[in-house]
């Protein structure tokens, strides 16, 4: 470490700090903002926003990135190092006026999409995608990439994550999925829903909220939750200020407490992340995927197994005495473990979840390749649809226009959702080997075993690998559908009575 | 107006976003922000506020300021012009090693403040006072005054007003004060206050506060209440976000329902602004004094008076059977308006509170002049509380040690509270002559009358005039303490049954 690297560092952790204040403008904002705050809190963000900018693609930025050394063995000035090239490169190769155009495009294309959602009229929402699409591509071009343009977006989510690669995982991912669910569909055993649509009153499922996100040890003292209309997690300052929010159903038990589950197991990877290292590259986590595998690890593996369920259903049917007064464990237990195609992405249960991602995956990529035009995208749409989850959509607010991504200008994020839920199974594959007891401290409501595991091994690490190279180091393999499709498989066939 | 000018105000606006970002930081540390937030969040604030001085202050401010003119007749642009020159001044004659200095010295006195109170050992507080006292005498020489140090101090708070002129003031309201207090004390009819120490459960006092706020036009469509240790009252967004806080005591009614008053008096002026002009000085409030007159005026001239009780009191005494089942309006009305000498200043009543900020204006401009040292502090307290009061405190937990102001430099901020006093008192009495049946609106608890005359005559003008302008301006008669004794002696003799 030099000189420069020490000052590089002020100025990357300046940098760091303003997206923390972006941040809790962003969650005021959805908390609790007064209605009339829009309008000045447009204009707070955009100044925060911009001087971040600014500061990150400055000439003192690249001139302390050129003179910036550090020692072969110290791999956290590496890390920051790396990233902040990284961070570096990428801003400064966007022109500003690109940028500009593509936050203007989207702010149109937003609105105009909610309401082509609504009256499910794609026509309306098409040319703004295509403009949308075309400007995107320029970004790619800017960026640079080896292979095709859609690499260059999505390193942006998921850094290292190449489509040529994905496309033979999510293709051996979708085809196994697809000939599962055809057992599961014609299995003997058909679980039962419904219950889960009762009367559940939103002032106990809070206190149920709460009691989950205790259970998994979320640090109340480094973190909230609130409510919002759209559940997420953000951290306003390391790993000492997560917050999470959550949304209450009263006819849809899960939504709030998987949804609470899912945010608090983003959280516990920001409040593990290390605090030595806030506000730079080497306290943040390592990408969208492998943040989104710690909170479908909480909320699917741990959250929706038996063995949780072994110790917190006498307590949910305790909370709720009409709703679940006839309802045995068992019933419970599969009933949260329903397997069914359906047309909404955020609606679907864990073994379709990845055909929806197949399909996105599939038809942003066509799409930013320009071997789909924006006007053929809900034709392509439905044809995939049909072919992997066997179901047409009756519109195209149930089809292409369901997503808000694409109206934002954001393409390649999409498959970070399902790299997190093949992450997440190969990484409890290895924990479940490293833990001996795993399932009876989950069963005892133990949640800690787990928790130091991931702490040790991905969370402490903040962003010193990459997500391939992270997995290759805790779980000894490089990243395969094979933990996943096996976990499935096992619970499933169990599930749906079927002989393994 | 030239170009100069647009530059200077495109500036000017960031910097006031800057400090809007400062206060929803503040805003967020003191409602939800978790424990452990404390450290990442000085970080934070200490980046947004060192951005903010450092805009205003640089070379270009500078050159623009100099640059900068604007059309005769353009009261906006000239006010605009005149109080950015004035914090620039202001901000670019302090030394940033002083300022830096205070803020570390003050860190310090701050928590042995605390210490010092709780064990009321004024002692280990001293050498903290008087090396912040030293600061702030070298603050005073480089800011520049024309008689006295402690003008340029209060200068910050109260643009314009002086201690030679205060002091006037002051020594005729205490006497005033002083005789009209005897009088009262030995009067027939004395009140009786302890139906407020009663139980009064803070879930209901909540929705009382609401009620208040609603009842005075608090807008929450742009605005919010919620709950601090400390109450205040800050906006994130100009006239469109403006937020106050209380806090609620079970066993003492006034403490959330008056505090709600007063901090909606402030927010009122906050939501008056105009909006055309937000982030920019001629959207801004005048002083401290005026801001405090709109808090005290609609907490006590409106909030304690009979008219307002006529209307509120059924609704009250059906929030609290149990406290005030018993209780008459005549009863509730007298316990409300109690005049009591006591120790500490936010305890105290109406008549009596000016007379702790007389005291605190005496003895912290002697402090100042270096008339009086850190040391001899306790003694000169006591002694002039005997004598504007008639009690001694026992210790000094209850004497110099009880605010916070000194032990984190701020010297020249009492004054305003008495001045906002003041002010209301002159306000308002004018307010009655220009609307005809306001006694009458009040008793109807229709509040607009007085919130468009207000509206019209100070929050619609943002920094336009300066106070004692404003003053001259809204009544045709410069500040004086007849008002306020007019006002204080005919309501408490009524009250304490003397003949007027």
């Amino acid at each position: 470490m030099n000189e420069a690297y020490g000052k590089l560092m002020d100025r990357v952790k300046d940098i760091g700090r303003m997206h923390a204040v972006e941040q809790l403008l962003d969650w005021d904002q959805e908390t609790y903002m007064p209605a009339e705050g829009v309008k000045p809190r447009a204009e707070l963000t955009a100044l925060v926003s911009g001087l971040a900018h600014e500061r990150l693609i400055s000439d003192e930025t690249r001139r302390l990135l050129d003179d910036a050394s550090s020692a072969e063995d110290d791999h956290v000035a590496q890390t920051n190092l790396r990233e902040t090239r990284r961070a570096f490169d990428r801003a400064s190769r966007i022109p500003t006026e690109l940028v500009k155009e593509i936050a203007h495009t989207g702010a149109i294309a937003k609105s105009v999409w909610a309401k082509a959602r609504e009256q499910s009229k794609f026509a309306d929402f098409a040319p703004h995608l295509e403009k949308l699409l075309e400007l995107k591509r320029r970004v790619a071009e800017h960026v640079g990439y080896e292979s095709e343009p859609y690499d260059a977006l999505m390193d942006e989510f998921e850094p290292g994550a190449r489509a040529s690669q994905l496309e033979e995982l999510f293709s051996k991912l979708g085809d196994a999925t697809a000939k599962f669910l055809r057992k599961l569909m014609g299995a003997p055993q058909q679980p039962d829903a419904s219950i889960l649509t009762r009367n559940y009153p939103c002032a106990v499922q809070e206190q149920l909220s709460r009691h989950m996100a205790e259970s998994l040890n979320f640090d109340f003292g480094a973190g909230r939750i609130d409510v919002t209309v759209h559940p997420f997690c953000l951290s306003i300052g390391g790993a000492r200020d997560v917050r999470i929010t959550t949304r209450y159903e009263e006819k849809f038990l899960p939504a709030a407490m998987f949804g609470t589950m899912h945010e608090t197991g983003h959280a516990l990877y920001e409040q593990g992340l290390p605090s030595a290292h806030t506000f730079t590259p080497a306290g943040e986590a390592v990408s969208l995927g492998i943040h989104e595998s710690q909170s479908r690890m909480w909320e699917n593996l741990v959250g929706r197994s038996r063995a949780f369920w072994t110790y917190h259903f006498d307590y949910v049917k305790g909370l709720f005495p009409e709703a679940l007064g006839d309802v045995a464990l068992e019933q419970f237990y599969r009933a949260i473990n329903t397997v069914k195609p359906s047309f909404i992405r955020v609606e679907a249960d864990e073994l379709t979840y990845n055909l929806h991602i197949a399909l996105r995956f599939q038809i942003e990529r066509s799409l930013i390749a320009g071997d789909l035009t924006a006007g053929e995208a809900p034709e392509a749409w439905n044809a995939k649809m049909k072919e992997l989850l066997g179901i047409t959509p009756e519109s195209d607010s149930d089809g292409c226009l369901q997503d808000i991504h694409w109206s934002m200008g954001i393409f390649g994020y999409f498959p970070t959702y399902a790299l997190g839920n093949l992450y997440a199974a190969q990484f409890f594959e290895q924990a479940r080997q490293d833990i001996s007891d795993l399932d009876d401290r989950i069963a005892a409501n133990d949640h800690k075993p787990l928790l130091t595991w991931l702490r040790e091994h991905i969370h402490g690490h903040g962003q010193r690998f990459r997500a391939g190279e992270l997995v290759q180091r805790v779980t000894g393999k490089p990243l395969s559908i094979e933990p996943f499709m096996s976990y499935v498989e096992k619970k499933f066939s169990e599930v749906y009575g079927l002989s393994a």
